[in-house]
């Protein structure tokens, strides 16, 4: 079983997995990225007896389960990093705070075709990828020991993409809410405490009238380089409405939110050669009510969910590991300069 | 000039670098670690013409600066990230707040021999290198403009050495702290208001007694694997009594700290095949009064200084880098039993 300990110094959990342990002498070198393309791929369309039963599929009517005739399929993680089973065994050992791993780790199928690039799929297939992970997030908001559910995608080699080079997202729903995350809704509940004004609606109305660092947008979504950028061509894409959390964000707008994804994608892919890419979404916790207060109707007011894109293209050097203090080596404007004039 | 950003959502600021800015067509490959070793290395001894003239050195009587007959050498980086000129001239962009880019950036030669992992250098060598470490820190630290020295190595492609492959430490003096620094202090800080112990002192006491995590120790410092290790083999090098600035610590230990650092890095060497690595010096800052308050008497006692040491066996995945929430994929206490048992 996976154990959560809690740093004191920081006060972040981290993952102790044991699942994908491996031993010191396999630390060797790192296998990440040996992708072999003769080995038939697990995620494509009629190998569906090669994964784990999926848990929920956007299919064709009258399809069965594990058969062909899916849009998106979700799977459990055949490598959980945390597991479903059991209850969360809150403890001390000596001064430290221990948690059992409980939680639960999916596996979102995007297509049933073998293409490895998000920036590749249609608008239509991205849109339904977004709607799947509303849908499963949802779902495992029901289960009361998990406070978060981190949806991300690794793409390539140097973003820890792993063997299997086909598009899919993966789900982590967590029992304490990430340390990061945390940070970022302390810092929006101050700013909101003292402006009584959302502070992304505020940074995207400066970047809406400054324009330098627009990526590009459409009617409900605007894709920016943040003005202190932590990586190059770091991109966020936000909803231009105040939006609380993805989970309830309006499904109408999901076919926007794939347009202006395919299209950020499709401009990394075009203009830097095809980088590998992480991106992660940001949304509110699902229970943020305080001990004994309703918080529920003024809570949607303090936090705006995004996305937040992060191609890898340099090395995290060894003093940022180590003070989260960060070097970026272009001007967020001249990245966004760049981004906006690449044609796809 | 470099800019220093301010990211409203973490409150972390950011270095957007100028001097080794790259253009976007630049991005497109990683060119670290390139190393033409045919090259004359500019850090060798009796090629200091080739450097920046130095800023200190530690050299054989009546040797003449910039001349051979050094033991360490110090000078100014290159193509430095942060520039000693000028005032810090902070501001408002709009919403965000901005500093100019005022610090200072200085490399650390270690070893007039061409050798490339501290591992090998002979022990009287390293304590000399951590005396020059200590030396210019207190130096810096005359110039109020900056709050923080990080004092840090990279070690190998991976860790983001650069193109010389020649023992260096890096030093960069900042007019802000960085903000995981800050959480640590905070931290500590929170947890000596509590119990009236220093949060590392009842580590080490822990740690000591559980003995499990522990890699290695000598009369006054002891190396040990983290309980919430973030990385495989990640190792903090602690004094074992209370010393809350690494700058006023006891310099007749430095021969000590030497000693385990060199031990713990050729553990490193022997039993993971020499891998890249990085390692930080966490010190208090220099000015920790608060305004109108002399908080210098009591601040010594809720901070301990102490070196992290990070090989870089695993990439950091996707959600790691959104969220701060680490997997580690070996259990901090097999990690230490594998170091333990390296002969070196």
């Amino acid at each position: 079983m996976p154990e959560l300990r809690k740093d004191p110094t920081h006060g972040r959990w981290v993952i102790i997995a044991t699942e994908r342990a491996r031993r010191p002498g396999n630390f060797i070198r790192d296998e990440n990225g040996v992708i072999d393309e003769n080995k038939p791929c697990p995620f494509c369309e009629k190998n569906e007896k090669k994964t784990p039963p999926e848990i929920y599929a956007i299919r064709k009517q009258q399809s069965l389960p594990n058969t062909p005739g899916w849009k998106t399929r979700v799977i459990p993680n055949q490598t959980p990093l945390l597991r479903i089973e059991g209850n969360l065994n809150r403890h001390g050992y000596g001064m430290y705070d221990v948690l059992r791993g409980v939680g639960a780790h999916e596996i979102i199928i995007e297509s049933p075709k073998h293409i490895g690039n998000t920036a590749d799929l249609p608008i239509e297939q991205i849109s339904l990828g977004i709607k799947t992970i509303r849908t499963r997030i949802h779902d495992l908001g029901q289960d009361f020991r998990f406070k978060y559910v981190l949806a991300y995608k690794n793409y390539g080699t140097a973003a820890g993409e792993g063997k299997i080079h086909h598009c899919h997202y993966q789900l982590l729903a967590t029992p304490v809410n990430p340390l990061r995350i945390k940070e970022e809704l302390n810092n929006a509940k101050r700013y909101y405490d003292y402006h009584e004004r959302c502070l992304f609606c505020d940074i995207i109305q400066q970047e809406m009238s400054d324009g330098k660092r627009i990526v590009t947008q459409n009617e409900h979504f605007i894709a920016l380089i943040p003005f202190a950028a932590r990586f190059p061509f770091e991109t966020w894409i936000l909803p231009k409405k105040h939006q609380c959390d993805f989970v309830n964000a309006p499904p109408d707008n999901d076919e926007a939110l794939a347009d202006i994804l395919k299209h950020v994608l499709l401009k990394l892919k075009v203009g830097l050669d095809n980088p590998s890419y992480n991106y992660v979404f940001h949304s509110a916790p699902f229970r943020r009510e305080k001990a004994g207060e309703a918080r529920w109707q003024t809570i949607q007011e303090d936090y705006h969910w995004h996305i937040e894109v992060m191609p890898r293209l340099t090395r995290v050097a060894g003093f940022e590991k180590g003070t989260g203090f960060y070097i970026c080596v272009i001007p967020p404007e001249a990245a966004a300069e760049f981004l906006r004039k690449v044609e796809v």
